[in-house]
Parts: structure tokens; sequence; C-alpha cells
């Protein structure tokens, strides 16, 4: 038995808080466990400067925490004068896997700017985030058609992220921070509604693992990322923008 | 009148959520009207240089805002690769009064870090930070006088700060956004529970103003700050650490 | 009796070198007491974004000591690879007291960058820079007018700085490095020539203080304030540009 | 067919130049296609932090290219003061994979800091360095043993990574440059000497994959890194210290 | 006898191997006793501000070295977040040289980038750095004449340079590492195809000189930029465009 | 006739105001022409890294320049967050060529910091910094010889510096801020007392020079030296420490 008798398939129940900043186009607080996560997205009238005058839209994501969102504190990133290695992979994971599911051609010349602060941290904050992401993204692209300034067809699936890993020697889904700390082998999973993988990433923290290992994590995760994508699907009842 | 009906002499009301994070030895979510700061204290078993070998404490703070806080986005300070220049201003303020109304050779070679960050901002952040901050030092004070690492004695009175300022010729408590950017006086003020003041910072944005308009601004501040210990005292049943 | 016997409501002689730098548009050495500070106005033809296309102008400032301006040796912030939060606040708080005695609409969309450069430092630099700025200021100002480039009814009033403090109990005028290093209370004080607050910066460095102590406080400033605008008045023969 | 007339299932030829680096305690400079790396690992008697005291060893890694490695010049890290995402997230991989079949306790309180800096890059940069870092890992850790400072046992398998993609349509081993910016699905994989994994990163750069293009891509790279193998093994004839 | 056996005016061998990189317009890997070079010129349509409308182009270069270039590793200027001084002073110096040589209004407003990136270093890596990037510049600027873009007339005269210096009393030509750690005089010349000065940098490592050592250290510099410069037109047997 | 009426072997007359800033070990403000230098040097207790444990002391210098010492305003390198390639170049030059004339042995393990902030520059800072520079030095060894911190034997000749160069075809001594800017050969020359070489660094701004004008520049160089050198025994009459 798992920390509050969760079964090894059995996700953390996740709360979305919709609509949670004020002033950004789209924003969410989404918690999980201890987690507890703010997603906002910020529209603005620029492109970098690789699709200028491609017509088409982008979507970027920067992920980073406030400095006790952890057991000990962390140094700020701007006292520090730089962006940690983690947090730049993590936001490049946010933006890449958001990108797979939108149309940017349909987005025009904008950029869709995705902001994941960590207010606290329990395991799972990068998944957790894409899920967040995903939410606030829909909830400003359904703003845009809206107020008519895109039409529908700009999403294509709905997308979830959950984490797996090995632990002790048990695969387990959505590891919370203890688990997280003594897994063996790390995966963090990205999917689309219709079941297809978006990102896998697989790591042998400890021991390296076997492609039937793989499939069974892999398994686990499609579970909990179904369920994540249900419970997406309850948020936005009249489907995707 | 004003938004929502306040009169001139009123304060938003502010609701406090102690020990909103798990992992600080103290934490507060404070809001009011759209404010709303985290504010945490981390203890650290070091001291700044000029302290070492004093067998004195010290405290410090962080302010930052969340990226998109406002009604646009701010680039975050860590891509900028430096703090810029309010946020510097602000921390070294919250820093500063904090250590007024503590005895900082009862803290032992102590750091007392105190984060302020902001979710969402709506006018005043700066002085909702110094209450929310001191309400969680107190926490984390009381904290280390319960697993007796320290003893009674240690803060000598409560805190509280809000701001006043002149807006369209009419003097007012507590400026929301929208007010103190038409101020043409904006005052921060900072006082114990006994009255006193800790600071005064007031600026003529727009127009000099004379020494009567400063008297009756810190009568307003006064109220208002009064209202604000009261409401720390209804949080501290057992009083001050 | 204070050093040099100065009296406590008694400034230190100021001694002000009009177009001190051959370059400059404006500029002075400004010496009272050991301080020694280059204030120098350069024009620029740009204005920050947020006023680009508003035909208003804007004037800021940046504030440094060299490293030996101290009685020990400062690392210079280029070492370091950012700006001091003290030197930020300094550099804050002298853009917008000029700002406030200036019509920026009358400048055009010209940036008025002042430098103030601390060669040597003893207490009081950011009040003491202030008016070198301003009499730099209303040098290149007066340039612009000769020049007719611009019209004059460009400075709305005199502007005058000067610290105030509680030092062992006694209410001085214009503290030095040392009453400055023991102040219990330290004030900064900016007023126009009607004598009007412009800024009022307070702070309990030890012991909070009540508003009849600030009140005594500021009629000191009041006077030193007035006795410096005098000096500016006897610079200014023709008056303000 | 492929440019060069290579089959789908075939990686490009590797030339491996040990010893490449006079001074460093391993080194090579490892080619395949277009692609050319120096790697070389440095051992330095201090280890992180976290590890003081610990008796344990530790492995890290940094990844750069020089400005034309690529098509076009990229700006220096050190022009823009910071390391890029990219470059950021590829040296975590390096350095943790190479972790992953090091016996750190047998290391002693040493770090092995790997460099990898890419002179020429024509695709699959981060998987060629892993295989070369692990050559010049392997150079300096028998020099050690040779050296009598550490007994056998440290590297408990070989280590070899390759990339695999869908690219219009077809699943392709080891994609070069051009192939790579065409690719839909785009996977980095890294297997031990005994067809574990280590890692697996796939990304779905255009479309969505499902797990049976994940299964036959795994099998293409379990092929190419096999081969991968089979060479290193040929280099160290005397296997693993 | 020096080490393998050199004379005091004895150079060591250079290799150049020209086009060493695919991608950029003039490229050499150049090679003397352990330095090893990697030089590029990259042509980029833009100008410096100060040239911008003058019709006129620039050459400017970049210098580093790879980390374990050297027998001990050095932190990466990306690290450390700002470029060396040393780094600073070479990369000016081979900017100068090469400008000294070039009609910069034959360039239209073209940036000539020139990034000197060392593999491993043996004393002279700033002379031979600009031996080399004269021949990657000769390269790309053949390259421009050859597709039409430039006419000839371009490079006034070929240019060589090396490093003398006194050690233990003997003056000596292109000191290598060794001898370069153990010199009393150190000294840099850049000289033309007709014998004329460019460059001379002579530094009292240890002991002044006088005007009679500084004149035979330049004869020994004069001999060994006449072969290097003999080498150069075997290069260019088109001679220079 | 050079402006001023000065001949092409003359320089600019140098006031040296001994004793400048109060608080440093030594200190002086050195003018020639428009140049005025502040130079002061602070002593430390530690040493580079590389020092620790050998007994030896160190100096070492920093160069800048308020933002208006020039024509135009340059931006801070606080600013920019990082020291530009020209301070880093001159830093350089002065600390070296202090060092060539002192017995850093004699210093026990203590730094002479050396600051050269330029308030206005008209030509040749860099060697009238190194003047500037030296007497400030020797004022701080003196300081330390009578506390009896050090004993007599630090400092082995006079050091002086001066620019020469080609401007229009005439060789000239001493260049100002104009013909600096005219110049087609540059050469900066430091030396000794006793009439030797420390650095000569020459550069052909325009047109390569042949080795008579090279003899002739160092003839001229040496005149000027030679009356700097006169006038720093003047102001030392007990000789060097």
């Amino acid at each position: 038995m798992r920390k509050n008798g969760r079964k090894a398939d059995e996700i953390r129940p996740i709360v979305i808080h919709q609509g949670y900043l004020k002033y950004a186009e789209g924003s969410v607080l989404i918690e999980a466990g201890n987690n507890r996560i703010v997603c906002s997205v910020s529209i603005e009238d620029r492109v970098p400067p690789f699709l200028k005058g491609s017509g088409q839209g982008w979507i970027t994501a920067e992920y980073a925490m406030i400095p006790r969102a952890t057991t000990t504190r962390n140094i700020r990133d701007s006292v520090k004068g730089r962006i940690g290695g983690r947090s730049h992979e993590i936001q490049r994971l946010i933006g890449r896997v958001l990108r797979a599911v939108v149309d940017l051609s349909s987005l025009g010349e904008r950029t869709f700017m995705v902001d994941c602060d960590v207010i606290q941290a329990d395991g799972g904050t990068r998944t957790l985030a894409i899920t967040g992401s995903f939410v606030a993204l829909v909830e400003a692209l359904w703003g845009c058609v809206d107020r008519g300034i895109l039409s529908r067809g700009i999403v294509r699936d709905y997308l979830g992220a959950v984490s797996v890993g090995v632990v002790e020697g048990r695969e387990l889904l959505d590891l919370d921070f203890e688990e997280d700390s003594n897994a063996e082998v790390d995966m963090n999973v990205v999917m689309t509604g219709s079941g297809k993988l978006v990102e896998v990433q697989g790591t042998a923290e400890r021991s390296p693992f076997d492609r039937e290992a793989l499939n069974r994590l892999l398994d686990l995760a499609e579970k909990g990322i179904g369920e994540i994508i249900d419970l997406e699907k309850r948020l936005f009842e009249r489907g995707l923008p």
C-alpha cells in the first residue's frame, strides 16, 4: 500500500481551479497531492524571429518554482542570474508538447506564452504543469474564438501527462516526492486523447530496465492519462476550440 | 464613493491563510482586493559575513512577482539575468521593517529568510507583503520557541503597513491598482502596535504636497494600520513570541 | 557640539563646481564635508518605449560609487555583473524627484540622462546627489534654451534635498558618515522652492519614532533645504529655464 | 534510399580517435557523417556539496558547440552570458547516462568532468557525444586503474546511444541533419551492452505516434546500439575497468 | 638545444588544413607543436552600428579555448557568464590586425566574423590564431570574388605573426608552452608580407629589457614571420583576393 | 604646431594631487590636458588562490570610466552586466607593469588593489593611469613602511608611461584625444627609471610601419618618460620604499 492508501495504478486526485488569475487570457491553479501550480497563458502580438512573416503562431513556456516550494529553500534564478538546467529542460518540454496538438498556422502571428509557477512541489510537477497548461491554453483559445479573433479548429486533440516509475521494484503510477526520490526508473509520458504518444522520457536513475518493463510502465501511464483526459473533457463541455 | 462602495478611510478586507506552505517554517497566503501574495519564512543556520561570530541573527527578504501577476505580462528577472530596481527597493524595505521590531540578538546566528511572491497584484503589494511577512515570521518564531530552540522575548511589537495617497484631490486609504495608477501623492506607512512609525515613504508622483496633507495622510494610515494590527492580534491568541 | 563645531540644525557648507566636465551638456562637482560627487547630464534623442510617439520627454538617473569612495573598498557592480540594491533604490529616487519639478511635455522626445558618480562618500550622498543633479540639469536645460532647442517654462520650481535623523537621542540636520552609522532614525527629505514636499523617506534604523519626532525632523529639514535652495538661486541669476 | 546509399537500418560509420588531447586524462575525437566532436575527461579532487564526506565520486558533463559547427553561425553562450536551454538539456543527459553504468562509490571523492565540444554538427550530436564520452571515460578510468589510484570493478556495462526517427513516414536509424530537420518523430535511445534501456526520449515533432511505432523504433535503436557497442569492445581489448 | 632539437631561431613546423569546416565560408585547422586551433570565417549581412550607411564592411574576431585545451581544465566562459580578460585582449588583437591589411571599403556592408577556437594550446596560440585567421579570411574572400559578390583588390598584403621571448637569458623564436611559462620577456609580433610592423606587444614578465634586446627580438620575429608568409604564399597560388 | 602650441616632442603638463581620497591607503588625482583620473590603492589581507601559502603578495588593477568621461555617453559596465574588452585589456596592462618593478615576495600575503577611475578622458588615459597608479602605490607602500608593516626594498625602480604615435605622417609624443583619433600608428610605452622597457604596445591603426619608425617613436617615448620620472622623483624626496 502507498501513502494515503493509494494503489500502484492510482493517480492522486487532481483539482483544477479555472480562471485563477484575473488578468491572464487563460489560467488555472492545479493541485494534486501537495503539488500546487499556477499556469497562465498570455497572448502577445509577436512571434520569434524565425516565424516573422510566416503567418504562423507560436506557443512557448517558462517554468519556475518559488523558493520554498520544496523541503529546503532554493536560491532564486534571478539571484543566480541564470535559469537552471532543470527549469530549462522542463519549460522546453512543456512548449513542445503543447505545440504538438495545436495547429500553429491557425493562430495568426501571435505567441501564446505559458507560465508555470510551482507554489508547492510534491513529485511530478512537470507532468502536472503540462496538464494545467493545456487547460489554461484551451481557456485562452476559447476566449479568442468567442471574441472572433480566431476560428475553431485550432486544437487537434486533448493532451495529458503523468509520471510512472519503478520504486523498490514496484511499478507505480504518478509518483509523489518521496517515491520519486527513491525511484530506480523514472518516466514521464505525454499522450493525446486518442491514446497516441507525444513524448516519452524514461530514465534509469539507478538500474537500466528492459523493454518489458518499459511496456508495463507505458500501460500504467496510459491508464492515468486516460483519467486525466476524462477530467479535461468534463471541464470543456463544448469540446476543443 | 470608491469601487465596491469603499469609503475614503476604509481598507480592503484582508484574508490570511496561515500555514499555506507545507514545508516552510512559517508561511501565509495573504489576500486583499485582487492582491494575492505568498509569504514564507525559511530558517538557515548561517548569517551574513558582517555578523559572523557576533552571536546575532539576521532577517532578510526577497520579493518577486510571477509574470502574469499584473495586467500585462512581465519578463522574469531570471530571463533578464538581474533583479529589477523596483523589486530591489521593496525587498530591502521588507527586511528593514521586520528587523526593526525583532531583537536580533535573541535569534542566535540564524538567518530568517522571508520570500514574498506576488501571485496577483492589485495595488499596495509592498505593504500587504509586510503584513503577510510579519505573520509568517511570527509563526516561524513561535515554532522555534515551541521546539525550545529560542526563548520568548524576540518580537518587541506588532507591525502593520498600509498605503495612502491623494487621488484626484481626495485623500484615500489603501489604494487599489487603478487608484494607485492615478495618484498624485503615494505614501507607504509602516507602524508598530503601539502606534509608532517604522517607515514613512511619501512620494509626489505628480504634484508636491504640503505638511498638512502629510499629516492628514498619516492620520488615515494610522487608522488602517490599527485595524490590521487588530487582525494580527486575533490571529495570535497567545501574543508575540 | 558636533564634529567641526557644527550645531544640530546646521548643514555642512556646500561647494558646487559648475561645468566640471568638458563634454557633458550639464555637470557639477558637488562637495559637502568629505562628500564629493560628480553629477552630469547627457541629452539623448530617444525616450523609453512607453513614451514613444507621446511627444513627451523623460529624465532618468544612474548612481554609482567608485570602489574606494568609502572606508573599505567595495566590489564594482561591473565585476558582480549587476547593480546593487542600494544603488537601484537611490537612482530611482533621483530620477523621480527631478521629474516632479519638470514639465516633461516641454522637453520633446528627449531623455535627460543624469549620472551621479560618488568619488568620496561621507553620509548623505543621495540627498547631495539630488541637489547636484538639479543644478546640472538646470545648466543643461538653459543650454537647450540658449541654443533655441527648447522654450522657457520647463522647470516649475527649485528642488533641494537633505537628510535628517536622530542620533543618540538628538535630532540632527545633515548627518555625516559617523552620525549616519549611529542613527536611530534616518530621514531623507526632498522639497521645492515653495516649501512643498516631493519625497519623505523616514526609517527607524533602531527604534520606531512618533509623529511629534517626525514633525520636528521635518522642521529641521525645511530649514536646511531652504538654505540649499538659496544657494541654488545665487547660482542661477536668471532664474529657472 | 538515403543519402550516400544508406539503408533505413544502417548507422553512419563511426571513427574514434583515442587520446586526441595531450593533457586530458581521457579524450577522443569522434566522427560520424559530418559530425565531429571532441570529448574529454578531466579528473578533479572535489565533489559537489551534496556528496562531501560520502566517500563517493561524481560524473558530470558540459556540452557546447563552437559557433560555426552549424550551417549558420550561433552566438557564443559566453557572449550571451548564459548557457542555452538545448545545451543544458543535453549535458544533463550525458552526465546522467554515464552515471547509470558506473559504480560511483568506487571512484573516491573525485569528479570526472566530461566536456563535449562539437566542432561540426550533422544530426545526432547528443547520442554521438554519449558514445564518445563513454570511451573517453573508460580511457580515463583505465588510467586510474593502471596508476593504482582505483581498483577494477568500476564500470558495470558498456554504454551506447543512437537516434531513431520517422521521416516522411519511414522509420530510420541514425538521422543526419537533413533527416532530423524533417522528422515527424525523433527519439534518442541509450542502452547498455546487455541490451537494457538507460534512457528513452521520444518526441512527436509533428504527429503523435502509437505504441507499435515506438516498439519498431526501439528495435531499430537496439540494432544500431549493438553495432556501436561492438565497436567499443574492439577498442577496449582488456574489457572494462 | 631546445625541445625536439629546435634551434633558437627556428619556428615549429606549421600544418594548415584548409576548408576544415564544411559550412563556414572560410576555415582552417592550424597546428604547430601541440597547438591545434580551428579558425572559421562567417559572413553576415550587417555591420556594427557605427558603420551603418557607410557602405563599408567590418572584420571582427572571437577567441576561446575548449576547457581541456590546457594542462588543467579551465571553467567555461559560459558558466562564468562572462568573457575572460585574456580572451577579450586576444580577440581584439586578432580583429585589429586583420583589418589593418584589408580595404574595408571594398567589402560592402558585411561583417566577416572570425572565430578562433583553441582545441589544444602549447604556447603562442594568439599568433598562430592570427596566421590561421588570415588564411581562413583569404579563403572566404576568394569565395566572394569567385561568386562575383566582391571584386579583387581587397587584401593589401600578406599577414603573419609569431611570438619571441627571452628564456633563461636566451632569445628564442616561437616559444612553446614550457618556454613561455619561464620567459623573462615575451613579445608578440605581427608583420606584413612586405616586412612592415602591424603590431608589436612586448612585455617584461620578470625583468625590464633594453632597446638592443628589443631589436634582436624583432630580428628573430622577422625571420619567423618571413617563413610563415612563404607558407601562406604557397597555399594561395593565385595570390591575394 | 599642435593644439596649445605644443611641439611634436612635448608632453602635456601633468598635475598630481596626492592623497586625493581620504580613506584609501594611497591615492592621486592625476591630470594632463583634459584627462582627469582618480587612482587609488586598497590593501587587502588576501591573495589570489594560486599564491595562497606562498608568502608572496600581489598587485592587480581595475580600470573604468564614468559614463560621461567622453564626448558621448557610454553605457555603464554594470548595466551591461560585464566588463568591456577595452577595460579588460587596460586593467591587465596596469597590473602587469606595476608588478614588474615591485618585489612581490616582500609584500607578504597581501593584495594591493589599484583602482583607476577616469573622470574625464582626453587621449592617453591608459599611460596616465599607469603613472598615477605608480605614485599611489608608492604612497601606499611608504605608509606600510612607516607603520612598520613592510621593510624597505620593495620597489626596484621608478615607472613611467606615455603614448606616442604617427598622425598625418608626423611622429608625436603624448597624443591627445583628437590626435589619437586620427593616428596611423599608436604606441604605448612603459619604462623604468633606468631607461629599460617594461611594455611596448605598438599598433598600426591604418598603415603598417617599419623598424626605423618604431625606433624614432621609442626615442620620443624615452624623452617623455624621462620627464615623467623626473616629476615622480620630485614627489618622493625620500626615494622609493
